[in-house]
């Protein structure tokens, strides 16, 4: 059942045009994707309510556009180089590679059916394999040129630390801000864009006086869960997960991790870790150069503690279209019992807000007021216009996106509306509404307020 | 003049928070830099006015947000593999890896104040060097895994094309656009952010029936110069290259390149270029995978043509940046002459919207008014918050940033104003423009929608 949801799930991303497999003409390459016209787009929404939330809306938190090329002594210092590895085993069998502690619910390369731990092929010992890619800048492939795509982007913001402090002259507690790609080197990505090589972060790294790290943690936690129900993850679906001290890092002095109850199951989104001061110090000690604040209250130097919110982009993309898909039997207009497939996305993060559909193709009158509806909409926020095929499919295949508001001009819009409040009145259109089917009658004049009130 | 003027803009970049070296406190790593606060709301305007021309406002363009890591063999079938190269010569003396083309305008290592032509070291010829970053995907380093970090988005739209056009159920002429990172391993990294290693960019590839590409091209010309009008660079600091036969790649039938008047030199933001159906055709030929499109009306099957507009998005934070340094003279308040160092930036690019100033630090009933209107408009735009220092040096640090507006609260906003068509009223405040500085008596309650117009 969960599985055939999945399923239908990458199906709907792939014949919508939300998630494509990346160079897919060629065969794809494991573990990295492209989003389609309306996973571009849903993907932006995301982005742009993340970085409003933490920048835009508060006093406190300052934005960031690192470099996905850093150099090397950053990921010696940040331990990266050292450790950041999996475990992995190669089978001598089928000459497969696979993580070591996911063996038991990897399928065998070339007996499906069965799991690698099963599937009689002579394994190795698990070694470490680090996840970190490689590559040379400059012209010269040698040791000195080598570095990484970074495993993460947080490492940008305690290396400018210290330039961010200087320049926007904030005391704390303050954050800085940063979304962008980096890229691990899987050695099984694995649950269509949940575990990719190729993926985007937003992190925030918030700096604070030491004494006020613990609680810190715990705002921090209270507010991310409530931004996540602000984009339409319900709280129910959302797990709190109190990582263990011996399952933490050996600096930190508590971790949550908020996994969302995926269709595969419960899987982390995002982990807010109370890191200490770990990363400044090392990255003091390893630079030479002071990653100290001055607090002109006390007179004292030090070197701040950080909470870190840190969430994949991807992954919360697909925690919103497997928390909005819906199917549900209705009426179709004929009488016939069918399937609607609704992705019910929150207004705020849903890819195209409003579908124009002139009642009919080939009413030169409706077509005209329906595009300059269109045009005049589209100014404000993304609109699709779609005139081909009955008007209740044309209904459907916006459900199916997830497209909040249906606007229709008919006969009554060049007429006059010919019942309800607005009888008799020119310039009316039909709104109907995704999730409830619900109809009712506007006019012109009153859909931009109302649809902007709406899409909040 | 010009250098020192390229001097003063890099620093005020540094100094403010727009640009900093990338790892800077390692010794950077050359060819890479980080945007800072400023920068990065900056960057992201300007990414979002074009994103919002080229696909929300119009109706034949579909963005696409693909992997930067991809199949090897688009690179191989694109052309990339075999001939992405520059020319490159070693210098015997130094051991310095130079641009063949370039090493009459190259400092020599050792030698700063002469060029490598003339520092007396024993040059190699030149040989061809492969601009592309490599790397390796999976848990195995051999060719098989072989890939590159894409040198251009603009491949993903090609081998997307297909998909997307089944997605979209478009008709030609239709485009697809994409905002994104790309990376190329230059040889000599120079001017400041203009030619870098990683970079990011934003291109279109529009395709159009073979017999109308040439009547596009010229289209897009217009339409290209006229979005850079819109964000703050004038005409007459853009300089159209139509670019000779002989320099064009063999396919193309025609491309202009788009020059800014940098203080460096008149250098490339844009490259607008009539590819006819060469990428489609190769993709095609490579893949096996027919990349046609039928024309429903004509019932024939062809393989489009494209213009591609391909803009470099640092290129043109950095030209905004160059276009909105201006010094003057003015003389201060108590008479002395100065300079002023103000960024006349368009507003809708502005990273900040507006600075708002409670009059005096040490007045309670300012700040909790001046804190409550920033509080207020920062959920419309983004705004900046500033009670240090007198208010001549608040509104010139906002000057130098390029803040179009600037708020103060003063006891005039407690008391009622004493003079002028509000004179007896609450709640107004003074609004300062920032270029002609001059100053205006404004109630609270006509702030809103007077910023929200004038930023449109």
């Amino acid at each position: 059942m969960a599985e055939n949801r999945m399923e239908k799930i990458v199906a709907l991303c792939k014949r919508r045009g939300f998630i494509f497999q990346s160079s897919e003409i060629y065969g794809g390459l494991n573990g990295a994707w492209d989003y389609g016209p309306l996973g571009a787009e849903l993907k932006r929404n995301l982005k742009d309510a993340w970085w409003k939330a933490m920048t835009q809306w508060r006093d406190d938190i300052l934005g960031l556009d690192g470099s996905i090329l850093m150099n090397r002594a950053v990921w010696k210092a940040s331990g990266h180089e050292a450790t950041f590895s999996d475990p992995m085993i190669d089978c001598k069998t089928c000459q497969g590679r696979f993580r070591a502690d996911q063996v038991a619910s990897t399928p065998c390369p070339q007996k499906p059916s069965k799991m690698v731990t099963a599937c009689g092929g002579e394994l190795t010992e698990a070694r470490q394999f680090n996840l970190m890619f490689k590559t040379y800048v400059g012209p010269v492939e040698d040791d000195r040129n080598l570095t990484y795509l970074r495993p993460e982007t947080a490492q940008a913001m305690f290396v400018q630390f210290k330039n961010v402090l200087e320049v926007s002259r904030k005391k704390l507690p303050f954050g800085i801000a940063q979304i962008g790609k980096a890229f691990r080197n899987e050695i099984n990505p694995r649950n269509f864009t949940f575990r990719s090589r190729e993926f985007e972060q937003m992190e925030v790294e918030f700096f604070v006086r030491p004494s006020e790290g613990k609680a810190w943690l715990e705002k921090w936690l209270t507010d991310r869960i409530a931004w996540y129900e602000s984009i339409g993850l319900p709280r129910k679906k959302i797990q709190v997960y109190d990582v263990p001290a011996k399952d933490r890092a050996f600096y930190s002095q508590g971790t949550y991790d908020l996994l969302y109850e995926f269709p595969f199951g419960a899987e982390e989104l995002e982990g807010i870790a109370y890191r200490t001061d770990y990363d400044l110090k090392q990255h003091q000690a390893a630079s030479g150069k002071p990653l100290e604040y001055f607090d002109e209250e006390t007179r004292e130097k030090f070197i701040p503690h950080v909470v870190e919110p840190s969430a994949g982009v991807d992954r919360t993309v697909l925690a919103l279209i497997c928390e909005a898909y819906t199917e549900e039997g209705v009426t179709d207009e004929k009488g016939n019992q069918e399937t609607r497939v609704v992705l019910r996305f929150h207004p705020r993060i849903a890819p195209v807000k409003a579908g124009i559909f002139p009642l009919l193709k080939n009413k030169p009158d409706l077509v005209e007021k329906a595009r300059a509806l269109a045009a005049d909409l589209r100014k404000h926020f993304p609109v699709f216009y779609d005139e081909a095929g009955a008007i209740g499919r044309r209904y459907r295949r916006q459900d199916e996106v997830g497209t909040p508001f249906g606007i229709t001009v008919d006969f009554e819009t060049l007429e006059g509306a010919k019942e309800g409040p607005l009888a008799g009145r020119k310039d009316t259109v039909t709104l109907r509404h995704r999730d409830s089917m619900q109809q009712e009658r506007l006019a012109i004049s009153d859909l931009l307020p109302r649809l902007t009130a709406a899409l909040g």
